[in-house]
């Protein structure tokens, strides 16, 4: 029997015995074991897996339709809101929208083995890095099943085995997909082990994932911050975080009032509920009169709360009061912050206390200041005239996006399938030793 | 009075009360100041620090010696042994080495603000990366005062504030270096709380530093694998660790035999106590009659004793018996464990199990041999046809080295000014929206 074949029923050996650290022990060594056979897959057979899944999921339609509306209903026994239920719901179009982000991640280049910098040294060698995987990700997510999907595609075009722990409204969906998965891996002759998807809704299961550093190289959550920050401080695997988005969007006086007023709505409105929107809105003092009354008018199209300091309120007598609690917040809903600033310095004192560090914005029109924002704003993405609503791993190029880390090692800003890689030095010779 | 006046005179007034925690965070706090001012300093300004610390350092001579003086003594009334006592000492020559090291630092290209990658995308907004400090670094070290040097003139040209825990034994040396750093700082105009050495010998100050992330980004221990492995366990801030070398070469049928030789004794020989020195010998069985009674010659030479596998000691039957121990150890001693392998799958499965994912060599002349070998070796430095004494931050041309990372994420291998650095994304626009 082979160790992959082995630690496959030892794992569903001990889920049957309730024995759940057991089960993700004997889950994380058979990532591992794949992860050898992944990290030297060639880049046919990854993307032939790829395509394959897509063609399972295409002939899978009614069995995902099925299982998904099992979800449903237990969801709605469950007393799940209505976002919730909108989240874990499976239609012909969100199939058809996994079948063509795995033709796209098929489509990228192969971040694997990707060779750069290569140098002769005075001693003859020659060094420079390759681009290699991670080896095992876990990753950890809420709800929508289609981030199995997604997750899975670009953990295998990057060569890294990956563990998925999706939501437990979400089982019988990731279930139906997970066979999706498992059909395109045979396909391709890559190992079984290659995706596991958690076969078990018991919570402990999290718990062992994060704590096995023999098996897994980095964990990956997505879902709420309380979340997130609950295994970062448990784990004992590196964490790849995405905490909060408070965005801010600076207008200092020497923007063009135009693009200050386009740019400040569009951070705002195009979407509220997404961590990449503008949460606090700076105003210098020197343009405040012009710009602010202008925007309020388009806001208030928009129907969204102002929350204003003193100065804003003078000028926006509609305007709430603004809190301390308001220049920390995440709305994630039509609400906005608006302060009035003297100049860039007290926006940059603004956004070094309060900002997440996520995406933060200045419009002007000045040389300096521009430079000046770009090299003093310590955040995954610094942006100048153009909405904070870009910081996006499709809108960025990257081709796909797994989440935005608002860590500052190892990735920052969106992650795609190079954050999903690792560079380890490469030295070639011809016999030298070292004098 | 200032921010990180205040800070200081509250560190201070925590140590005089003995109160630890109290003192690491205003410790904390001051470097977190003094990072917003860093990050932001131009390259002329942080070279200019660097090369009046040496300034300083020629003119503090007879005080270093005289500081260290009192370190040897009471080292030698505390029982340290020969080795330690070495490495603790200061002479004209290690100061001499310290004042190069820091015009060479001064000398290399500054890594912070480089653009790359800048593209335009679809939407107009053209995006890339900067390279910008990490913040704030914390460095745990024990013995050698020259780490006091070499880590803060590192951190210092990387734009990061540093707090540096130097080892109980040399605190009257480090005492007097920093002397020497703050005079540095002071002349370019820097802030004081750029470099702190921490003022006291207390134990605890090491848990509180490694327990504060909302003032330190990073920890970088160096020192004994069982100071890492302990700091990592207990940290609550990202550490980037260096535990050990257990080093391999593997000598397959087809490489040319008088590399084979050369790099197997160099890899051996050149130093016992380093991390990259080779720990166990790998040689494929269709060459090991020929090369093994060569090599036990040249090892004889240097008195290293070999620890063989069954058919090693058919060939030698002078080797003694190696044990399972044996294939994990790290000797750092004139000790090596031989195994005679049947070809490069047996080798890299060797390899996989045993390797600290430090540095691990191939000797071959086969071209798809070397690239199998390239790809599916997991470790930091990856080497074909040269010695694994190569695996080092100056022989790979970085200019400087602050450690080498055995970790996957952020820094692997040999950690130079990169490595004390990360990138943030950079978005330029002319007032675009997303649509």
């Amino acid at each position: 029997m082979s160790v992959a074949r082995a630690d496959h029923d030892n794992a569903l050996k001990a889920l049957a015995a309730g024995d759940i650290p057991g089960y993700m022990n004997a889950v994380g060594r058979r990532a591992r074991e794949a992860s050898k056979v992944l990290r030297a897959a060639d880049t046919g057979a990854k993307n032939r897996a790829l395509r394959a899944v897509a063609d399972a999921l295409e002939s899978a339609r009614p069995a995902l339709l099925r299982a998904n509306q099992q979800d449903l209903a237990r969801g709605r026994e469950n007393g799940l809101d209505a976002a919730l239920l909108d989240r874990l719901a499976l239609d012909d179009t969100r199939i058809d929208a996994m079948i063509e982000g795995l033709g796209q991640v098929a489509a990228l280049a192969d971040p694997v083995g990707e060779i750069s910098a290569m140098n002769y040294r005075p001693s003859g060698i020659q060094v420079g890095k390759m681009r290699v995987p991670l080896g095992v990700i876990g990753i950890i997510f809420e709800s929508r099943p289609n981030v199995t999907i997604e997750a899975a595609s670009l953990c295998l075009k990057a060569g890294n085995a990956c563990i998925l722990r999706g939501g437990s409204e979400a089982h019988a969906s990731n279930a139906a997909l997970n066979d999706c998965l498992q059909a395109g891996l045979a396909v391709a002759g890559l190992p079984a082990g290659a995706v596991q998807v958690v076969a078990t809704t018991d919570r402990a299961a999290v718990g062992a994932l994060i704590t096995l550093p023999e098996f897994v190289d980095v964990i990956i959550p997505r879902g709420g911050k309380s979340l997130i920050a609950r295994i970062a401080a448990e784990a004992k695997v590196p964490v790849i975080k995405h905490l909060d988005g408070v965005c801010h969007v600076y207008v200092d006086a020497t923007a063009d009032p135009a693009k200050a007023l386009a740019i400040a709505v569009n951070a705002k409105t195009h979407r509220y509920g997404t961590c990449n929107t503008m949460e606090t809105l700076l105003v210098d003092a020197a343009i405040a009169d012009l710009l602010l009354p202008e925007l309020a008018r388009a806001y208030a199209e928009h129907d969204v709360e102002l929350r204003g300091c003193e100065r804003t309120r003078a000028l926006l007598p509609q305007a709430l009061e603004a809190t301390e609690e308001d220049w920390a917040a995440e709305y994630l809903a039509p609400v906005l912050a608006v302060k009035v600033v003297d100049g860039i310095s007290e926006a940059i004192a603004h956004i070094e206390r309060y900002s997440s560090q996520h995406t933060d914005a200045i419009v002007t029109e000045d040389y300096t200041l521009a430079r000046r924002f770009m090299a003093e704003v310590d955040s995954s993405s610094v942006v100048v005239n153009a909405s904070t609503r870009f910081a996006d791993g499709f809108e960025y190029g990257l081709g796909a996006e797994i989440g935005i880390s608002t860590d500052k090692l190892h990735a920052r800003g969106p992650v795609g399938l190079e954050g999903l890689t690792t560079q380890k030095y490469i030295v070639l010779g011809e016999g030298q030793v070292r004098q």
